[in-house]
Order: C-alpha cells, then structure tokens, then sequence
C-alpha cells in the first residue's frame, strides 16, 4: 500500500516569494517578468532547504512520517487573491503553478499536481478556468479553491458556493473529472481572524453553503474535498441535522455530507475518528498537511502533531478495508492515479 | 439533583417583537414608548403560547424534557446590535430584559435572568455597562455577550476579544462576580452565513481571541461560557496545540482552554463527548436551548433533537459525579445560584 497525502502545499525556491514580493511593490508597473529555474535549483527547495528554518527539508518530513505520494498545491496563505488588479493574482499564480509542475516532472513518483487558481474578488472566474485549463493539460489531478477570494479586506464577500456564480468552473471541473480541493487563502484581519483561523471558518461556511444548495443535483458527478476534516461541521452536526429535519420530504444533512469528500487534517485521534464516523471512510481522503501547521513537535509524545498516519494505521475503529480506502484508495480513485 | 438549562432564550409576547418592528422603522423620531404587560400576557408568552406555531410551549418543552431551572436570555438573532442609532439597541433591550425579569419574577423556581447587553459597533461598552449595572441590580446572574456587534453588515468586524476594547466590561463583570455567555447575534450575510453558522464561525473566533491573549492574566477571576460547546475548537484543537507547542515556555492550547466554560448545546453525543473529554467536566455546563434550534424531531429516536439530558444522564463516559457537576454544580456555582 502506498501512503497518499492529499494535503500539502509546495516548498519552492525563495526566488519565487521575492517575485511575489516585488509584484506586490511594481503592481504590475515593471510587467510580468518571470523566473527561471534550474533543475537544482528545484530540487534543493525540495531536498536541501529547511521548513521554515526548522532541522529537516519538505523531503525529509515526507520520509520522517513516511509518505510515499504527495498532492503538492500551493501553500493557500501566499496565495493573495484579493491582490488588484487581478493580473498579479494570475502571473503569480501561473509562476506557483510551474514551480508545481516541474516538481511533479522532478518527483514523477513522489509529488501529484493540485494547481491553484488565480481568482479574484468580483470577477467572474473566466481567469481561473483558463488556468484551469492549462494546469490539466500539464498533468494536474486538482485544483484548490478558495471560497473567499476577498480575504477579509472588508470589500465583501464571495457569494455561496451553492451561488450560480461557481456555476462555470463546477462545470469545468466536471468536464474533466477532477476534484476541488476547498481551502481558503490569507487573512486580512489578522488580529481577529488569523489565516489559521479563517480557513475553518470558511470551510465550515463552504460546507453548509454547498450542502444546501441544488449544486449536486446540477452537477452530481462533481467532486469536492473539504480542508481540515470540514473545518466545524463534524462536531457541530446536530444543529444543522435538527435544521434539515425541519423540511419534510428533505434529506438530512447527515445524509446529504456524502456528497463532499474531506481530508484528514486534524490533529487529535478524537477529531479523526469523530471525522471518519461522521462521514464514512469512503468519503475521507488521508491529508497530514507535511511540512506544515503541524509540523512542531508534541512535548508528550514526541512526534510532530501532523505525523497522523500511525493513528489511522494503527485505529482499532477502522478496518483493515478502511485504512486502506483512507490512506490510499480513495486519493487514487478521486485523482485518478495510476498505480 | 435539579437539572439547570444553562442556555435558554425567551419566549415573549409578540407585542415585543411589533415594539422592534416598530422602533426599526420610526428609527426613533416617535420616541422610546414602552411595553406595559400584565402578569397574565406574561404567563401566557410562557406557558400558552405555542413555540414557532408548533404544538407545544416554552413550559411544556421544559416540563417534557425535564429541565427544573432555565437561565433565560434574549433571543440572541433578535438582537439587532447593528442598527444605528444605537439608542435603539439600548431600547429594545431594556424591554427584552425587562420581560426576563419579570419571568425570574413570576417563575422564581424556574427562570433565572441572564440579561442581553446593548452593544453597539465602533461605540465604546458604557451603554452595555450601565444595563449590566441596572440589571445585577435587578438579580440577573449572568450576561449575553456579542464578540461581534457589526453583525456581517460589511462594516467592519469588532475588535478580538483579547483587545483593551473588552477590557471595562470585563472589569465590571468581575466586580460583579457574574459570568458572560458569548453567543453570537444576527448575520446580515443571510445568504452566505446564516445565523446559526454565524453563531459557530464567532465562538471559534472568540475562544482563539480570549486564549490567544492576556485576558485572564489581567483578569483571573473572570468568568467566561462559549455556547454551543466552543464552535470548532475541540474538534480542530489539534491545529491550535500544534501552534501554541511552538513557542517555547507557552502554554499548551488545550491547558488554556480550561481558563472557559462552554455549554452543552450540541445536539450528538459524540460531541458532547468530545466537549467533556476535551475541556474536563468541571469546564462543561448543561445547555440545550430548548425551545431553539434542535426542536426539530429526529426521525430515528422520535425525540427532538434538543433532548440531549438523557444522553448525559445516560452516559457511560461520564462518573456520577461529573453528571451531577455538568447538569446541576458548576451552573449552581458559576451563577451564585441557592439551592
């Protein structure tokens, strides 16, 4: 069995959040630029360059915890949607995205491509589509995206994912049978709300704007996958359970969560098996986030908190069958990967 | 053992609710009047009237549910602490309370106050402190407290709860030994976050912000309840361990997070579990807000889904002695409530 990790987000050169950098001061004034990268140059933001000048590169968390594939996107906090004009938000975009792809031609074995969309608050998501487009022609699997392209800036606020305004990309993302990855982006309101923060806030809000919505029943062979287990909704079930069962004729929410898929990028043995019982093992994709959010280490055990894989190996709620729909299966069927 | 509903809201007259209507569209210009109910309309909104045109009311829910004692507040999506001017919060209320009041008056074994504050965004806390101050007086026993006033308006967002901006209320709550129940109050993002979501995404705000700070180190003795068992926290704890594990002679999250109390209003028992077990039972006070939300009837048990006291009454997770602490002593204590 191989371990696939749904979840987790690119280590790249520093080069490339400088041109972020200098995109963010130029907005655009000195045009698109571009980076060139050597293989080695890659290949050492992989292998050599430590996670957040901690002890050990993205490679050898990857070994540590003993992932065998991982879905590498963007890392969702760099990724400045609500940047004007929305230029920037696409040439970034596109350079992320190749820095993805050449990892993916690096690692054939190792990394599958989950490309980021350049989308931007108030436009309609024709820009997004286009890189859409591309990225699967490059190989990509899935895409990532952001149910809050606003951020927090206080400009407002994205409509419903159940809004008609996704319609256009849903329909995409069916044409070609690839799966999005729910996962929102930065916060502007730091102090309240920070990015850590706000991805659960809006993956609980996407999950119940989904849900509620006639979007599976317009395009029910869509695939999506929440962030973080779904961010509250697990736990928080009963209140939208007693809201559904207030419709007669309805389907419960309960029900009506299998429509969506969700990784395991939870932290507690609790939260996983609360996630897991929820759902069903069929709809849970192994995710660990590594290197990331998780990656420091837990004074009891010893281990670094994402290091989630031996819970679900070693689970005596899950069966042998499960554990291997999770940890493997399941990313392979939804992906489309071959073996 | 008498069982104390922590979180409950009131069921008025609707004279009360055509007093709102009225006050949001004079806005003022016809002058505060008032409500003067006789003690039978009172004790008809009580025990006659039906709960949301269904077949029972507020006292026949708690009399089929079991509940002894309710601590009664406003109905937190009434509220309205957006609308401006904000003498119209202060007015409405004073009568909300004053109605409360007057149900601790004529139920004084079965109701006990917790008053609504009149918040008002981008205003400073005199108005809610001075309706505190008039309300103690009056023998309520705790508060309601909005962590955002601005109600999704697209006006901005109130400071984190860690923010000085809290700092006057939190000295007045301490010198009047009574506990704040933060919950949420309407969302004009109806579309996007309905209230009740709106509800859950604030108190998984709220709890970061009070943790995340120095708030009970300036203040010790203050007592804080997060409703609906904490929104996401105890199922994404993982995320917020991992980050507090990273700074070094920091407390651990989870430790921090038994500075607050936080009710029962989760409508599954595995949640419920994880409350308990996340928090410990000393931390976790019955609340079903019963008549509310989970007064829908769930089609398997044939119970409404806000009958959650045989769960906990039931439940082999929990010693005799944690049951009698969460459905009866630490809400006999947290409220100074006599026997």
């Amino acid at each position: 069995m191989k371990i696939i990790d749904c979840h987790a987000h690119v280590s790249a050169p520093a080069e490339l959040w400088a041109y972020k950098a200098s995109l963010l001061s130029h907005r655009g004034a000195h045009g698109r630029g571009g980076l060139k990268f050597s293989d080695d140059e890659i290949r050492n933001a992989v292998e050599k360059k430590r996670f957040e000048g901690g002890d050990k590169s993205h490679m050898a968390f990857l070994d540590e915890v003993g992932t065998d594939v991982q879905c590498v996107s963007p890392r969702p906090f760099q990724m400045m949607h609500s940047e004007k004009p929305s230029k920037l938000v696409q040439w970034f975009t596109e350079e992320v995205n190749d820095v993805i792809y050449r990892q993916t031609q690096l690692y054939p074995d190792r990394f599958v491509g989950v490309c980021g969309l350049p989308q931007s608050p108030g436009e309609p998501l024709d820009m997004a589509i286009r890189e859409l487009d591309r990225c699967v022609k490059l190989g990509f699997k899935g895409c990532l995206l952001n149910p809050d392209p606003y951020e927090n800036r206080g400009n407002g606020k994205a409509p419903p994912m159940g809004d008609r305004y996704w319609y256009p990309l849903y329909e995409r993302l069916c044409e070609h049978d690839i799966p999005a990855h729910v996962h929102a982006t930065c916060s502007h309101c730091a102090d309240r709300e920070p990015y850590t923060l706000h991805f659960i806030n809006e993956e609980t809000t996407a999950t119940v704007g989904l849900l509620n919505s006639d979007v599976f029943k317009d395009f029910p062979t869509l695939k999506v996958i929440i962030s973080h287990g779904g961010g509250a909704i697990p736990y928080q079930l009963g209140r939208f359970e007693a809201a559904s069962a207030r419709k007669p004729g309805g389907k419960l929410f309960s029900e009506s969560m299998r429509h969506l898929y969700y990784d395991t990028v939870l932290y507690t043995e609790s939260a996983l098996r609360m996630l897991v019982e929820t759902v069903g093992a069929d709809r849970c994709l192994f995710g660990a986030e590594c290197p990331g959010v998780g990656s420091a280490r837990n004074p009891t055990t010893g281990r670094t908190y994402d290091d989630i894989m031996p819970i679900l190996r070693d689970a005596t709620w899950l069966s042998a069958a499960d554990k291997q729909a999770i940890l493997q299966d399941n990313a392979m069927k939804l992906f489309k990967l071959s073996a």
